[in-house]
């Protein structure tokens, strides 16, 4: 029984987690369960899962959850109490499924506690790769990825010749403007972006992949995560979103991870690693009934975000924390319709430039670098 | 340095075979040699491999070869040449890159031997998978797929959990006819047949594509090798020929192995297992190059060759060795224009239908229905 805590409950992932949890019960249980403020959500989660530990955003949304929750769970809130569900002794298994670089304390604290770490997080790589997966290293602790790409990507490494791994390449769907030209973003709206075309995530995500600042945080992820230059990692634009990453060798033989789109697999395969359980939840893929799939090159002028991402990953040091920011900042922005979608990659370009490049940040330096650039942003955007 | 034995080196995989040990003279050598009757072919390849041992069809090609070659090669002829090729001490690693069921002997010697099998030779499986399969575990001597398609499912299993694959999907180009209606294919010509759209390949093989007989081979082949059941292994057409097959698993992840044609990496990978090397003879597989890739279903009644396959390999026994001899002589046929190309597959049928089924053949019973089924359709011809 493998026992789980997992950090951003109600989120998309998160919820997705416990539907793999809800199938194979004799398999996994909820040690501990946080999320942020939507108590209509986690309550009914709460009482299926019954986890002993339970962490919310705030003293406010704690005191309101209180009066509805059994004895004999513990309630705590806060970045200490993400922290707190991030080291629970009664759990072995940390699933960091929250949105942005807050969830980078608790991965740390997890992985000194021990815990295999399940992934989904990709601010956590994308700000301080280098220390997380030093620390990693250092308390032998396994990251397994649970963002689809680097799943795929990671599935196809097993029982392969790591040293002849020639190149990653990362698909991209292309996010819900890919069949547009760039003159004809000018105006899109927030419900435009928010149709995405083959998955269904949430709001932040789903404009990262209108941008393709999504497969940018993907490239930077998946340098750390498997060790690999910039130059060895490629995107292609693929629209059906079957194949979900390729993982290429020395003699151009290249092993690829399929199926049909569903975050339940590559949630899953964390959970079971290195077996895997049935997932009836899920479809079988028949490439017959889909009949074709198509690829296309990644066109840099159409999507700057991916080019300012590589751009900050080959910097390195601070570059990507500031990328990072200042994207999460731009893209609130858009979401409460205080910018255009086209500026968001202008606030994300012009925090990269005022910035002074920083280089092996700690996580004091990356912490502070973080909050000047959402303060740069928001600056510039008010 | 792995030492090789290979069977079969004028032929197109030999041939191929010889070139990937070109590109790695520190890694492979060519200790004996085997080809039938192509002098010309082989005898600048003695010169430049100097194999210690050569084998050939028979005394009178030997006799002829004799005056050629150096003193210190040993030279002999006929299928026990083949075996003692195969068992040759000096060598470590057998290739078997013949065709037909001539293959199955020297296999079975290299086994007992103890010699790591580089299989290419699909008719030893087909026509009896369960003594060699036996026979291999019996002296715990690896089976290492050169087929494209198995070497690509072989591949997309390494690292994996085997008790969790649900589905094995062999991928066909739908050979040089994929285009025509079966009502087209009534006057085709040995030219058109042997047009390959996709892969260059030795004229058996080529026909066996163009009848999708090559498919109905591999499923037995793969049901032998993977120790997989029938209703358990899927075909697809796939024009391309970029995805070499799939595995399925039980959480409907797929994995796959692609690249652009090319008989080199399987072969390669064979012999390099479980390591890669570079293959500097490939190119890259860029898919935005290739832009789109289809799949279709294969249609049993456009292909009744796939479906006699099914049969013969569900029925077991004999069946599959009636299947193999048939279809060697009604493709032989058709090559000497003595039957049309449709034929080829009435004559397999003709053939199934009046055997009567032995179960659990040993080696001698499979060549003596190998033997009676080849005179019963040369019989139907002539």
């Amino acid at each position: 029984m493998k026992k789980i805590s997992l950090l951003g409950a109600t989120g998309s992932v998160g919820i997705q987690t416990l539907k793999v949890v809800r199938e194979h019960t004799d398999q996994f249980s909820v040690a501990a369960l946080a999320f942020g403020k939507n108590i209509d959500t986690a309550l009914p989660l709460i009482h299926e899962f019954r986890p002993k530990l339970v962490s919310v955003k705030d003293k406010q949304v704690a005191d309101k959850l209180k009066i509805q929750l059994d004895d004999g769970i513990r309630l705590v809130y806060g970045i200490e109490g993400m922290i707190e569900a991030a080291v629970f002794p009664e759990a072995d298994f940390f699933v960091n499924a929250v949105l942005g670089s807050v969830g980078l304390e608790p991965t740390l604290a997890a992985i000194e506690a021990g815990k295999t770490i399940g992934l989904a997080n990709k601010e956590t790589l994308v700000t301080a790769g280098h220390l997380v997966m030093k620390r990693a290293a250092d308390f032998s602790v396994p990251i397994l990825p649970i963002d689809s790409e680097h799943s795929a990507i990671f599935q196809s490494m097993q029982g392969q010749d790591r040293s002849a791994v020639s190149r990653l390449i990362l698909t991209a769907s292309g996010g819900s403007f890919r069949d547009k030209k760039r003159e004809d973003l000018v105006d899109v709206t927030i419900k435009d972006a928010l149709n995405h075309p083959n998955w269904s995530m949430g709001a932040k995500i789903t404009v990262d992949t209108a941008t393709m600042m999504n497969k940018g945080l993907e490239v930077i992820e998946a340098h750390w995560l498997f060790d690999m230059s910039y130059e060895k990692i490629d995107t292609v634009i693929h629209r059906e979103s079957i194949v979900h990453s390729l993982v290429e060798y020395a003699d151009h033989s290249v092993i690829a991870q399929l199926g049909l789109p569903s975050m339940l697999v590559p949630i899953q395969y964390a959970l079971t690693y290195p077996s895997r359980l049935k997932l009836s939840q899920t479809k079988p893929l028949n490439l017959w009934e889909i009949g074709s799939l198509h690829f296309q090159k990644v066109d840099m002028q159409r999507y700057p975000s991916v080019s300012l991402a590589y751009q900050a990953g080959k910097a390195g040091g601070s570059m990507p924390t500031v990328l990072n920011a200042a994207n999460e900042i731009a893209v609130q922005a858009f979401l409460q319709e205080k910018i255009a979608f086209l500026d968001i990659e202008r606030y994300v370009e012009r925090a990269l430039e005022q910035h002074q490049l920083i280089k092996a940040p700690d996580l004091e330096t990356i912490e502070a670098v973080d909050k000047e650039t959402r303060a740069f942003v928001m600056n510039q955007i008010n």
